[in-house]
Order: structure tokens, then C-alpha cells, then sequence
């Protein structure tokens, strides 16, 4: 089943402890459709500017993502700036130009309209909201969000919460959307908001899955996924976004959202999300191939399972 | 097969957002000897002073722990102030008084000395050496140690890591002992210092055991073991050596330390960390039931198992 993704595409500059590269491709989206790509169609919705040339399409195209979704508006592409050279965890965003991202009013090809899966990347909630009432087939919306729309936006990001299935966020987020310090109970109160099942990812240490009591007709029990420990992380840029894109390509893949899948689902995102930070931007994502996937969920399977 | 403990006995007083208790039993091997008693049988070795009274130590013989190591000494049993208002996963130290703990000199009786398994809690890193090389029956030593050894007394360390099998230590500890910021590098690194494995503790993440290549005639992969999500963490004090004494414990009870037991144990040690959590102090530990250890194990095991 096909996946449509809303969100930023980008030119990245970064540095890290292996080295640093200018004006590379990135962006939520970017990273998000590229991973979800090697198990599910996904279709884009973003905007670029006129640098934005055939060539980074192409990067898309070779993985078969429906970039008729991409508006090219007058301007230039979104860029970031960042760092990593004290702490790997967290960037030091060294500069942020919006360009065309600023004004970006996402619009929806009719050819997206059949869609059944749709993922909310980090956008203004209230965009969010508006492409989830736009598309009227979506039957599982995933979600991210971040500290600056949980501070500044939370009305509007309260609204959106109640239309997305899965929220997807880091534990600072959860603790600060739900303004509790215990992870659980940060949860439970993240769930009483909307979301049927939370997803809070960990960095390094992984993610854990809660549920709402009922959903998807499944116990409350949390479920948890480790993470690869990767010797060398070049850049950790994109990393929850590939993440997403491994957990909701998965799930759009199946013919049902079930307790088995949804937990596969969890370490099929921590492998492409370990991908991704092997090298600089979405590099490694490009040209992965099916076995090498699958070698790694078996290396997350056998790291934590007991006999 | 009986286990030795080396380490503090303490009254500690702590102050957390659940509440707060003054002068309760604490102390690394007393959490250890508690943890690991569900498992094996534990003699323990420490020093206390005068105010140590029989109720106390009763709580350690209702649990068939052998205090005969227990030095009784004149002056006052170490004391420990802390609180995690503001961060539970890291104690601010508001006082410690040594006292006894000062001068500790371990002794090991004599019926000790058939014991095969040691645990050097977080001590001196001569005086562990030196309780190692007293007991001649051993084959398994696990250890701890803190950043306070690691950056003052590194070379009385390094010798004490080349007599300890299996070292316990967190994230934090494990890059300054490294001197390097990669997890898994930092691991290879203390490996080539003397221990056959390290087992990195994750707190509320859980724990990771990597290998040195060959040890324990098996495969260097690493395997981790999640962490429960606690509704309430009353007190964090002592989770490590709860987690370092179930580990040790159940590795004490089984014939030989393999892959599977190494797993096993790594899964048992934070069932008992996340008992140790629940309640202040000791209190959690001195009473369990082999069905909450085994139905928490399940639990765990659940927490991230795939079919």
C-alpha cells in the first residue's frame, strides 16, 4: 500500500567528529521516503526552490518515489546548518535559512488521493492538520513533531494530535508534551491526547512503543526495540526520520496493523535509522539492497532474543 | 555455588519527588548480597561501626546471606546523603561520612575460601586486587568500579581490571575509562584492558554485554537487555548493584557461564534493578517471591521478543 509523506526537503551542511559535508541532500521527508522506499510506494509532498536541480530528483526517482508531490516555487531550497563535534546525540544547529519552506502550503496531487497511509513529518501542526483532512482514503497517520510546535503551537498541535494513530518522538519531546518527568506516565498522558500508540525513540538506546488500551485491538503492554550499537556514526543527521520512514514503510507493507507487526515494525525503524547515520546525508539509504536489511533485523533480532 | 561480596554497607538518606527516608540500609554490597540471594547463596565482606545493630543484620540473615565477613569496628557505619529532585537517573550528593568504610581492610574468613564466584563492588581498586588474589578458589570475578578510580587512581585500576572477568560499569564509565566516545569502541577498548566481558549499564535503557573475541568460548557479538518502564522510580539508589548482583547471582547458580546464561543473567539483572527501584532503599529486596522474579523475567522477556 502506498505511503504519502509531508514534510521539509533540504540542502544540509554538517560536521561531525568523521569529517564534514556541505550542501547535501537531506530533509525530514527526504530521509523519511527514502527509507520507507525499500518496503513500500511512497509519494512525496514538499516544496524546493530553483537550485533544487534533476539531479537530487533523481536520487528520489531511482528509489520509484512519486515526486509529482514536490512543488518547485520561486526561491531557494530550505537549508539547515549543524553540528555534532561535541555530542553526537544532539545537534548544534549552526544556521537555519527557511527560503521557500517558510511559505510552504502543502498541496496534495489528485493522484494521492487513493492513498491509505499518510506521515505527518515535522511541519506547522496546523499543516499537518489540513493535510490530514485533505486526504479522505487515509486510514493510518503517523506523526513527529518537536520541542518548538510542543511549546509555541500547542494548541494547534493538540488539534492535530487527535488525527494522528502514531505519534512518533524522542523521550524529551514526550516528557515535555505531556510536562511529566516519568516516562510512562509521560505516555500515558501523550496517549490520552489522541494517539492510539506512542513511539518514543531513545538515540543510541533504541524506542519503545506504547498503546492506548484497545487500539488496534491489542493489550496496552509497551514494546521495546534495541538499537544496533554502530562503531563509527558519521552523521546522526535524518536518523529518526529514516526511523519513521523504516517503521511506517513496514506497516503499510502489511495487511494489518497488529501487535506482531507493529513490534517488527519497531526494529525494522531502528534498522534503517542505523543505516542512515553510517554515512553523511541520505548516502547509505540510496542503494541498499533487500538482503542487507534483512541481515540487519536479524542482527537487532539476535541481540536481545532470549531462547 | 556461593557468591563473595566485597563492598560498603551504608545508612543512606535520600530525598526524591516520591519522598524522602533518613538513615536507611543502603550500601553496594547490601544491595548486591540482597539481589544475588534469590539466586545463590551469599557470603558478604565489609566493614560496620557500632551503630550497626542486630535488626539490621537480621535483614541480611532472613535472606541466608553469611555476614561472618562483616567486620564490626569501633566508630560509625558509612553514611551517604543524596537526592534526585531534579534528575533521577543521577544522584546530587548532599554528604558522605566515611567513618568506618575509611580504613576498611577486607578480611575473608576462611570458610569462604571455597567459593568460586567474587563480586568486587565499587572499592579501592587495590583493595579489590588484593581481595582477589587472597582467594585462590575463584573463577569468576565480576567487578565494579566509578569515575573517582578511574580518573585518580588509574593505574592501581588498570591492574585490578587484568583479575577481573567480567566488569560492570555505565555508559559514562565506560567512555572515560576508554578515553573515547564511540560506545562500542570504548567497549573494545576496556576489553584489551584485562576483561573477558563489559557489561555496559544503560540505567532506564536497559544494559549491553560485549565480548572480547573467544571469551567464554563464544561469539564476540553483543547482546542487550532492555530496562522496564517504571511508573514510579521511588529511589534509584542502588539499581546498579541490585542489577550487578542479580546478573552475578543467577551466573553463580548455573553450571557454566555461556552465551544463553550470560544472556539470561543480563536479563535477571535488571528484573532486580527494577524491583530495587520501586521502594526506598532495600525495602523491595528483602522480601520478593520466585514468582515475581520470574513473572517480571517474563515480562522482559516479552518486552521485546519476536516470534
Amino acid at each position: 500500500m502506498s505511503i504519502v509523506v509531508v514534510g521539509s526537503v533540504a540542502f544540509d551542511s554538517v560536521a561531525s567528529p568523521s569529517g564534514r559535508a556541505e550542501n547535501i541532500l537531506g530533509g525530514a521527508a527526504t530521509y523519511f521516503a527514502l527509507a520507507a522506499s525499500y518496503f513500500t510506494e511512497v509519494r512525496m509532498v514538499a516544496v524546493v526552490g530553483e537550485d533544487f536541480r534533476e539531479e537530487y530528483e533523481n536520487v528520489l526517482r531511482k528509489r520509484n518515489i512519486d515526486t509529482r508531490g514536490i512543488e518547485h516555487a520561486k526561491g531557494k531550497t530550505f537549508r539547515w546548518g549543524g553540528q555534532y563535534l561535541d555530542n553526537l546525540n544532539e545537534a548544534k544547529t549552526d544556521f537555519t535559512e527557511l527560503n521557500v519552506f517558510e511559505r510552504f502550503q502543502p498541496k496534495i496531487p489528485d493522484e494521492y488521493q487513493d492513498s491509505k497511509f499518510l506521515f505527518l513529518a515535522n511541519i506547522q501542526p496546523s499543516l499537518q492538520a489540513a493535510v490530514r483532512l485533505k486526504m479522505e482514503a487515509v486510514r493510518l497517520t503517523g506523526g513527529d513533531t518537536m520541542n518548538y510546535w510542543i511549546k509555541d503551537f500547542r494548541a494547534e498541535l493538540l488539534e492535530t494530535l487527535k488525527l494522528v494513530n502514531i505519534l512518533l518522538i524522542n523521550d524529551g519531546e514526550t516528557k515535555m508534551l505531556a510536562e511529566e518527568r516519568s516516562l510512562p506516565r509521560a505516555a500515558k498522558k501523550v496517549l490520552a491526547m489522541g494517539p492510539q500508540a506512542l513511539v518514543v525513540k531513545h538515540g543510541e538506546y533504541g524506542a519503545t512503543i506504547f498503546f492506548r488500551e484497545g487500539a488496534f485491538g491489542i493489550g496496552s503492554h509497551p514494546f521495546r526495540a534495541p538499537a544496533l550499537p554502530i562503531e563509527e556514526v558519521k552523521d546522526p543527521t535524518g536518523a529518526g526520520d529514516s526511523f519513521a520512514g523504516g517503521f511506517m514503510g513496514y506497516l503499510a507493507s502489511q495487511p494489518q496493523p497488529n501487535r506482531e507487526s507493529l513490534k517488527r515494525a519497531l526494529f525494522y525503524g531502528g534498522v534503517m535509522g542505523s543505516f542512515a547515520v553510517e554515512r553523511f546525508g541520505t548516502e547509505r539509504l540510496q542503494d541498499l539492497k533487500r538482503e542487507e536489511i534483512e541481515g540487519r533485523f536479524q542482527v537487532f533480532r539476535e541481540l536481545t532474543h532470549l531462547e
